[in-house]
C-alpha cells in the first residue's frame, strides 16, 4: 500500500480539492452496499461525522472486503470526490484498503440502541459510539473553556493535595489511604492502631475539597483556581453521585459578595457559550438523540440575566406558592431549613424560569468558613441554581476575622487539630476573600443533556464498581 | 475610606495616567523610610514586581503606620505618580491607607534568606515569597501551555481514573484505598481479608499511571492526553521523588515512532518557549537568584535540534569514552543494562551538549506494552533526556498485535486478572498507536532551575510528610 500522510476525518470533510488522493484511518461504523459497490462509514474520533468510503467491489479482494465489519480498523487510500448521498460534502473513492485490525462478532458495540446500563458495563468500548464520543469531546472543551477563562483573567492554576491528613470541612465520608500491612497492624496498649509506620506517619485520606488549601494560594498569589479529582466515600447509588469526581474551585483575594456573584455568572455563561461555539456538531447530535430541548436551554442560559435572590426571599416565594395552593411539595419548608431539590427547581423552572443565585443562607445550614452577615443570622453564601441540575455552583465570601472564625469552629465542635496552617491565613495579614466550587460532571450533565452522572465521565467510580 | 475599584499591581505598573487616584491591595513586602516619608513595597501576587507606596508620615495616624509591618495586608488609595527611585515606572502617593490584616512578629516569612528546608516547613506561607510566587506562576503557565498545545492540535483531555483495581504496569509501590474498618477486618477461613464490604467490593489502590486507560481513549477518540495526579508509595527521601505528583500522558492512534519523536520534541519546545514568552519577569528573578544559567539553558533547548540516538549507538559512545580514558563512570555499562543518570548526563551534557531522544531499548529493560522491533531484541521506546534533569519524557510505540502483546505478558508473568478491558483494544479493531509520559514536576524543575522537586509543587507529599 502506498504510504500517504494521514488526514484526520474532521479535516478531510472540509476539503474541496476533489481529485486529490488522500489517506484516512479509522474504525468502521457501518458497511452497506450492493453487489457492485460497498459504502463504508469510517470514523476516527476527531469528529462525530463519518467519512463515506466507496469501494468498487470488483477492484478489491473478496476476502479482504469480508473483513470490513463494524468496529474493524482500516487505512484507506482514495480519491476525494464530491458526494451526493453521504450526508457530507465529500466522500472517498477507495483505491487501496488495508485492514489494520479485525473486529469479530463478539464486539460489544456492534448493535445499535444498547441501553446506557449495557454501555457502562462496556465503558472501555462505549467511547467508540456517537453518544460517548460527543460527550467526551464536549468534556474536553469544557475543561479547555475553564482553563482559558481563568488564564485570561490572571488566575493561577493551583494544585492542592489529593492525599490529606485533615478532614475539617466535613463534606462527607472519606477514603483512607494507607501502605500498612493490614495483616499485621500495630496497636498500642489501648488497642488503638499506631500509624507511625504508615507512609505518612499518620492517618491520611483522599481529599473532599481543595478549598482550604486554595485559600492559602489566594492569600499569596491573589487569584487561584483548582481543577482536580475529589472523593466522597458515600454509599449513594444515585444518578447524581460519584465516589470520584472533578472539581473546580476558584478562590480570590479582596473579592466581595457582589463581585463573586458576577464572577460565577460570567464563568458559567462563558463555559456554555464555549460549548455552543466549539461543539456544534456534537450538540446537534445530542439535541436530536438525547434531549430535544438541549440547545434551546443552553442558549437561554447564555442570554438570560440570572436572578439574585436571598434565601429569605426564596422561602417567602415558596411559602406563598404553598399558601395560594399554586404548588404542593413533598417536603415541608420553613426558614432555617435546607431547600430540597423540588424547592430549588420550583424557583428556577417554574417561578422565575431563569437560573437563580441564592444568597445569605442561615448560619446553621452552611459551613464554618463562611462570612457571617451583620445580622448575625445569615452567611454570605452565593449558590447558583440551574434548571434540571439544581445547585451547580456553591460559593461564599470567607470569614477573614480570626475571632469570628474561631467562634464558628468552636460552636460546631470542629476538630482543628492539624489545621494550624489554615488559621495562620487569618493571623498573618488576613484579607477579605471569596470563592466557589463547581462539580465538573454537573456542568457536563447540563451541557450534554445526559441524565446519569456515570455517563459523563470515562470510567465512573461508584459503590462496588472500580472496573477499567 | 473612599471606595475605589481595585487595580491589580500587574496592571497598575503598566499605567501612565499619572495623577489618577487608584486603589491597590496587597501584602507588605518591606517598609523603610525616614521620619518624614515611609516607603512601602506592596505585592498582591499578580506579578513578582512590587508597587512602591509613598506615605507622607505627617498625613497619617502614627499608630496606623506602626501596624504596617512585613506581611500585613493593606488597602491603599493614592495618586499614580512617575517614579524615580522605586525601580518601576510608577509609584503611588498614598492618600488613604487601611490595614486589612495585621501581621505579628511571629510571621515566619519575615526574615529574608531563610533556607528552603525552613520554607518547606512553612509551605503555607512560602507562597508569599518572591521565589515561590515565581515558581507557582510558572507552574500555572506550564499547565496552560500543555492544555493549549494539545487543544490546538485536536487532542482531547481525558480523565483516567485515580482509584484503580488493577496494577499491571508495575510502575511501583501503590497506596491502598479503603473504607473498611481496620479494627474489624473480615477474614475467610484461610485468614485472607474479605474485600466484599470494602467500598468497591475489591482491593483498590491509587493509580501509578493513566496510560492503559489512555489507550482506551486514543483507540476511540483518536488523540487524547491525560493530566492528573499519580502516586508512588516508594520510601524515597530524595530531591527527585514525590509520593504524589502530576503526569501528562498523551496517546495517539495511528502514530509511528518518527512521528512520536517529532511530537515529543515539538511539545517540550512549545512549553519552554511559552515560559520564555509568558514568564519573563519571574524567569529573570530566578535567573538572578537561583540559577545564573537558567535562561540561556531554556533558550538553547528551544533553538536546538534534539539528537536522535538508538540505545545501541548510545552504549557504543559510552564504551568508547571509557576505552579512550576520556571519562570514568561509577557504574559499569554494557548492552542490555539500564543507563544510570551519570551515563545519560554524559551523553547530553558532555558528548552532544544537546537534548537526546534515545530509542530502541533492549526488551528486557522496558515495559510489556511496548512494540517490539523486527530484530526481536529491541523495543520502540523514545525517551527524551535533558540536561540537569535526565529523563524528562518516557515514550514508546505500543504493541498493537494481540499475540505479541500476550507473549510479553506471559514472559514477564504479569498478572492480567482484571485487565480484560485492556486486551480488548487489541481484539476489536486494533490499531497502531503510540504515546508518552511527562512528569509535570520534572518539567517545572527544568524551567525554574530549582534543585528539589519538593519546591515546585505547593504542598509536597513525601515519606512521613502530609502537612497542609
Amino acid at each position: 500500500m502506498e504510504k500517504i500522510k494521514r488526514t484526520k476525518i474532521i479535516d478531510v470533510l472540509k476539503r474541496e480539492d476533489y481529485g486529490t488522493t488522500v489517506n484516512v484511518k479509522g474504525w468502521v461504523r457501518t458497511k452497506r452496499g450492493s453487489k457492485a459497490v460497498n459504502f463504508i462509514a469510517l470514523n476516527d474520533g476527531s469528529t462525530i461525522k463519518n467519512v463515506q468510503i466507496v469501494a468498487d467491489v470488483t477492484k478489491f479482494d473478496e476476502e479482504m472486503l469480508k473483513q470490513i465489519t463494524t468496529g474493524a480498523c482500516l487505512s484507506v487510500n482514495g480519491e476525494l470526490v464530491q458526494s451526493i448521498g453521504s450526508g457530507q460534502a465529500v466522500e472517498i473513492q477507495a483505491k487501496e484498503i488495508e485492514v489494520l485490525g479485525l473486529c469479530g462478532n463478539d464486539y460489544p458495540m456492534q448493535k445499535k440502541g444498547q441501553s446506557f446500563e449495557f454501555m457502562r458495563q462496556h465503558a472501555h468500548m462505549r467511547l467508540r459510539t456517537n453518544t460517548f464520543g460527543a460527550i467526551m469531546r464536549i468534556r474536553h472543551n469544557m475543561a479547555m473553556a475553564i482553563h482559558t477563562f481563568f488564564h485570561e483573567r490572571g488566575f493561577f492554576y493551583f494544585h492542592t493535595p489529593i492525599i490529606t491528613a485533615s478532614d475539617c470541612e466535613g463534606a462527607g465520608e472519606m477514603f483512607q489511604v494507607t501502605t500498612m500491612n493490614l495483616y499485621d497492624l500495630k496497636k498500642d496498649e489501648n488497642g488503638s492502631i499506631i500509624y507511625d509506620d504508615d507512609f505518612f506517619g499518620k492517618m491520611t485520606s483522599l481529599t473532599v475539597s481543595g478549598q482550604l488549601e486554595g485559600e492559602l494560594g489566594a492569600t499569596a498569589l491573589g487569584q487561584i483556581y483548582t481543577f482536580g479529582p475529589t472523593f466522597r466515600a458515600e454509599n449513594s447509588n444515585t444518578p447524581r453521585h460519584l465516589a470520584e469526581f472533578w472539581m473546580i474551585e476558584p478562590e480570590i483575594a479582596f473579592m466581595d459578595q457582589t463581585e463573586l456573584m458576577d464572577l460565577e455568572e460570567e464563568f458559567i455563561k462563558y463555559c456554555v457559550r464555549w460549548a455552543l461555539e466549539h461543539c456544534q456538531d456534537d450538540l446537534e447530535f445530542l439535541n436530536k438523540m438525547i434531549d430535544k430541548g438541549l440547545i434551546d436551554r443552553l442558549k437561554s442560559v447564555v442570554d438570560t440575566e440570572f436572578v439574585r435572590l436571598t434565601y429569605t426571599e426564596g422561602i417567602k416565594i415558596l411559602e406563598e406558592a404553598i399558601a395560594s395552593g399554586k404548588k404542593k411539595f413533598e417536603f415541608p419548608i420553613s426558614w432555617g431549613g435546607d431547600l430540597a431539590s423540588e424547592h430549588e427547581r420550583y424557583l428556577v423552572e417554574e417561578h422565575f424560569k431563569k437560573p437563580v443565585i441564592m444568597t445569605d443562607y442561615p448560619r446553621e445550614i452552611k459551613a464554618f468558613y463562611m462570612k457571617t452577615n451583620e445580622d448575625g443570622k445569615t452567611m454570605q453564601g452565593t449558590d447558583v441554581l440551574f434548571p434540571q441540575i439544581g445547585e451547580i455552583i456553591g460559593g461564599s465570601v470567607r470569614e477573614e476575622d480570626y475571632d469570628k472564625l474561631m467562634h464558628e469552629i468552636e460552636v460546631r465542635n470542629i476538630p482543628m487539630k492539624d489545621m494550624w496552617w489554615y488559621l495562620d491565613t487569618r493571623k498573618f495579614g488576613s484579607c477579605p476573600h471569596a470563592g466557589f466550587g463547581l462539580g465538573f460532571e454537573r456542568l457536563i450533565l447540563f451541557v450534554t443533556g445526559m441524565q446519569n452522572i456515570r455517563d459523563v465521565i470515562p470510567f465512573p467510580r461508584t459503590p462496588k464498581t472500580a472496573e477499567f
